[in-house]
């Protein structure tokens, strides 16, 4: 019971935190994605095509979560755009005060989107807030197509889902129409696109929709 | 601070009832095997193959985990192997003390390899024990070749690495080649297999080694 409260405190403190990371972000009209997905199913790859696209028309930074390395800070600031990796070191979520520490090394003022990239992880990043406008969650393929139902907590709070890995379709023996049908039974709300970082095939509607975002 | 004396001593407490169980397993003289790996590995499909290819000459039972849903045990069930459902209901790894209770529903006398399917998860599982004899981290090549170096406690702390999904390999840019020079960079002492649970290749191999363990 003790170790439930003391849960509960991190968790009021860190939506504390959150609240006031989300008055920033207000403040200088920042739209921000919470990026979430089991490991390896795409995060970096579908940032790396979306900071392709948005190019020259969005001004863009990116905050990387990782357990260890900064292997995708690396890979992210060969666009060209702010990118600041925060390690947790074995910690298997991003929290609302590491993104505020991350935030003193980008100009917010000279940007329209940040898109901060959290730790792989299908459970824990879903309770915690981090100040984000919304939470896109990225699923593949190739993980299945029941994953919805069996980490529902993550669909439940995602705004977005993005099917990825879309042109590894005719390999596998899942079906991503089941896949969305499951995701919508969990959040009838989602936005559902799918994706594929090798071929490109549905980057230009996710970026359009992103666009529409920042511009409101 | 106090956050992490608290967690010091969930684990502690977790490590003693570990202890406890892995005694009952040396009594019975039951191998233990707790699966790891990210959501949509292959871990399910992998058990149903062993299950499958084991029939007959070794008797197994399961304890299945996950966050929501009993439809792994369901799948499993119909090999006809006692096979019980921890769901976590949010919980993002399983502890001891979950795994003991699971115990009271398995005739531990007649089974001689037990199987513990840990929550989809690359990071929380790692720090706990749960009575096993080893940990089996199951990596899929579609998760790209980088995963153990960023999520390195997984892959230090297993005993085994079972390469999933080789059947993909002619479709990804990833190359599981890399992936297992980075297992053996974090872990040299790592047992590594490949597999494909849909063309079957590497199962026959991956059988054999676990009947040598369950027969010594």
């Amino acid at each position: 019971m003790s170790v439930i409260t003391v849960e509960r405190k991190i968790l009021e403190k860190n939506d504390a935190v959150a609240r006031q990371n989300r008055e920033l972000f207000l403040r200088h009209g920042i739209f921000v994605i919470n990026l979430v997905s089991s490991p390896g199913a795409g995060k970096t790859s579908l940032l790396e095509r979306t900071l392709e696209h948005l190019r020259g028309s969005i001004r863009v930074a990116v905050i990387e979560g990782d357990v260890q390395t900064d292997l995708d800070a690396q890979r992210v600031a060969l666009y060209g755009v702010p990118a600041v990796q925060i390690i947790t070191r074995g910690g298997c979520h991003l929290e609302a005060n590491l993104v505020r520490e991350a935030l003193q090394n980008i100009a917010l003022a000279s940007i329209q989107l940040l898109i901060i990239e959290n730790v792989g992880n299908l459970v824990c990043p879903s309770n915690y807030d981090l100040g984000e406008s919304l939470k896109v969650v990225v699923g593949s393929t190739t993980e299945g197509d029941d994953k919805p139902l069996k980490y529902p907590a993550m669909f439940r709070n995602a705004s977005v889902l993005i099917i990825n890995k879309i042109d590894l379709v005719p390999y596998l023996q899942s079906d991503p129409a089941i896949l969305r049908t499951n995701a919508l039974q969990i959040n009838p709300s989602l936005r559902v696109f799918e994706t594929s970082c090798t071929s490109g095939v549905g980057i230009e509607e996710w970026c359009t929709w992103l666009r529409e975002q920042v511009k409101r």
